[in-house]
């Protein structure tokens, strides 16, 4: 068995971009694409299975079993078209993650996309909202610096699929582009994946509303709110506990 | 070398259900399944053998050696008929679990098989004997539900084997049902395998007899007691061993 | 790159038994082997490569760069002939050792061989100097237990090539034997793949002085004395440092 | 995907002679063949790209995204020629390591390499700038000896590429030679890479000056010194805290 793609919707899908969010640094990536599709009310076209995967099945709310697999949706209105790629999970080995990164270039190429947008977080300490960038291509680079992003720190590794399709888009001759989401990583961080979106609405001019983000973000704050306070309360504890133990250990 | 199956009797083998238990979480699924081909006296018609299974060979008690392997049992009686597979082992690296489950499948697929039922154990701390279900199909976990599982808390991701088959098999074309036994899944558990043949046998209506299985329970049982008063012993001995060592570093 | 067989010798080797012994516990395998072929006075006509040996060369004494590589020798004297394999490593991976066994089974059949022997430790803490055997077939094993081996007891894996190969071999229609010289095996053991060949060559009515091997023997014993003293004086010296340490903490 | 070498520029590149270096220990190989391509003025004619590099990619100073890469450049003057082989990053896997020194092998032997010198760090406490040699052939052996190498010692292993390259090529006919540069490993070690290009460039008679790495070593030396400092502070301040926690644990 290989990565492939199985289209389930026989619609002439041509596309010259394609956006990609999977799971990775606070879920920048899936949150920002998941939101897109969503708000464009993208339709799903084709689906992509990979022995590379975790090798275990969900199960979803109604009992209903189904593999790990990724997703690609289809939006297209007043001349714009985009293919959107999110999914469970990325590959879980190095030679998995150029198969899967290939597999999605040959049929972003059979679709026509011509250029490949990536989306992830950026790890940083403080949470400033930043969104970072990086391509294949000054030009394209400079537009998404237009659009409010800045440049990525030279040096800075960008791990898995985010990086692998745009470093092997080269070689097929499209050109990429990273936006990454400053992000502390540990949680899902529908903050920073709004920031992103900010930048990439502006630089394709899509017209997309992002204040329902808003809720999620207010949701993961209060989640935030109270690890907060159980973390203040278990320090309280762990102190009482040490003192008692004083107590003990002098007596 | 990859996957493959060894045909090893030539008989017509055609069945529309594929029964797997393969070891696992508290052993459930095999031992439900070894007990399966034993009561209704099924007969060995295939082997599978496996550059993924552990690197060993194994010796019985006559000293001969076998490699390890699955095997796939053939039984058929007033039109009525099954293949039940069982094994020494699982694949050991995520793209063998996925070529395993494949190789399966094709054979099945091959046998006229329409139904994979896995078998497996779900890890849980209370063992109320709950049988847990999931598929991919809705009808097919009805009839599970009414012959007395009840339905998969959403999300449970089901590893291995018993899941794979079931998420490729929709790409097959077949259906796929799962049945989990609880465990605490630390040591064989025929009670758990008995509950998930309580369901089987009446969601296929077989007829067979599971008061065998009851001297396997107690023999399970005999030595859990037997653990556990070790264990209690060990730790009065390490108490005193503390004792000492306390009295050792005064003096 | 696959695993492959180079044969550096046109001779027209054909034999019915070949005897391998690669690195593993005690070394017994190599060590029986190698003594095999250096006092029959094998050649060597053929050399075995694999991508899943461990990715580094050797430096022999003349500064001579090298590959891993498994070795084949051929020896034939009045009407008996044997193929010997032995070499530097086991592959290091699952596959791996699928791969090198299924080569080297391939290479044996073409070569006319019916019968693999293999050569291994049996780990235990008593070394009385047991031959343990078990073969894929019964015959076989009792012509070794009437050369001196007892029967393995059930349930022991074996593990690597010594196991894979007889297990493989059963599908090629060949037929295997495996000895191991009961063995502590933190060591090379001279003296269980003495014990071994005592056992090979009664089996295989091989005319072969042992006792060239006595002066190895010597040697590990040597060692082994050396480092039980190093080990009590180090022991006396920790506890040395211990004292020291009690009279510090008190002052 | 599998490891490749894509050519980049359409030169009629033919050479008797592959150097390469590619990162490892002191990363004294890689700083040796940077130098000779810097001041040899060689040009970059090919890139090799592979499945079994980090799946991440690079971002340089101005934002542009690159794959990791193996990178060759061909140098040519007075009837001499060289090509040289540097890059980011050796293979991951075992038999990563192996399909990317065949895929080197093959591509050099298209460019008529009849010699690979392969360049790295032998590990060493005292750093006494020896250069140490090994050969697929005792004839260049020698010529690297006279060029002011020593022997290695035998046993010693040599890992990765530089080994791999060397074991292999005489599998397809060619000879080799390994240059490793004595050094303690834990920093980039350019003086290590100037010993061997002392011995490199005579053997090859080349005309190259070595003093540009002068200052490398000078800054690397100070950073080293630095270190030093930086080190020597940490354990007078841990033993500062050390006598805190004393005064606290009394009271």
């Amino acid at each position: 068995m290989k990565t492939m793609v199985r289209e389930i919707l026989k619609i002439d899908a041509e596309a010259s971009i394609l956006i990609e969010g999977l799971p990775g640094l606070g879920m920048v990536g899936k949150i920002a694409v998941k939101y897109l599709i969503k708000q464009l009310k993208a339709k799903k076209f084709a689906e992509l299975y990979s022995p590379h995967f975790p090798y275990h099945v969900l199960v979803n709310k109604e009992g209903r079993i189904r593999l790990l697999r990724g997703e690609l949706y289809y939006w297209s209105e007043n001349g714009k078209s985009l293919i959107l790629l999110t999914g469970d999970s990325q590959a879980q080995t190095i030679e998995g993650q150029y198969e899967m990164a290939n597999c999605i270039l040959e049929f972003a190429e059979k679709h026509g996309v011509k250029t490949i947008i990536t989306i992830g977080g950026y790890k940083s300490d403080n949470e400033k909202g930043k969104v970072v960038c990086a391509s294949t291509n000054r030009k394209l680079l400079e537009k998404a610096l237009n659009a409010g992003a800045i440049e990525s720190p030279a040096g800075n590794p960008i791990v898995g699929m985010a990086g692998l399709l745009l470093g092997l888009s080269k070689l097929k001759g499209m050109e990429g582009l990273c936006l990454l989401g400053e992000t502390k990583g540990y949680m899902p961080d529908p903050k920073a994946a709004k920031k992103v979106l900010e930048v990439l609405t502006k630089l394709l001019d899509l017209n997309v509303n992002l204040s329902d983000l808003d809720r999620e973000i207010k949701r993961i704050e209060k989640i935030k709110a109270e690890m907060r306070k159980v973390r203040a309360e278990s320090v309280i504890s762990r102190e009482e506990i040490r003192e008692e133990r004083k107590i003990t250990y002098i007596s």
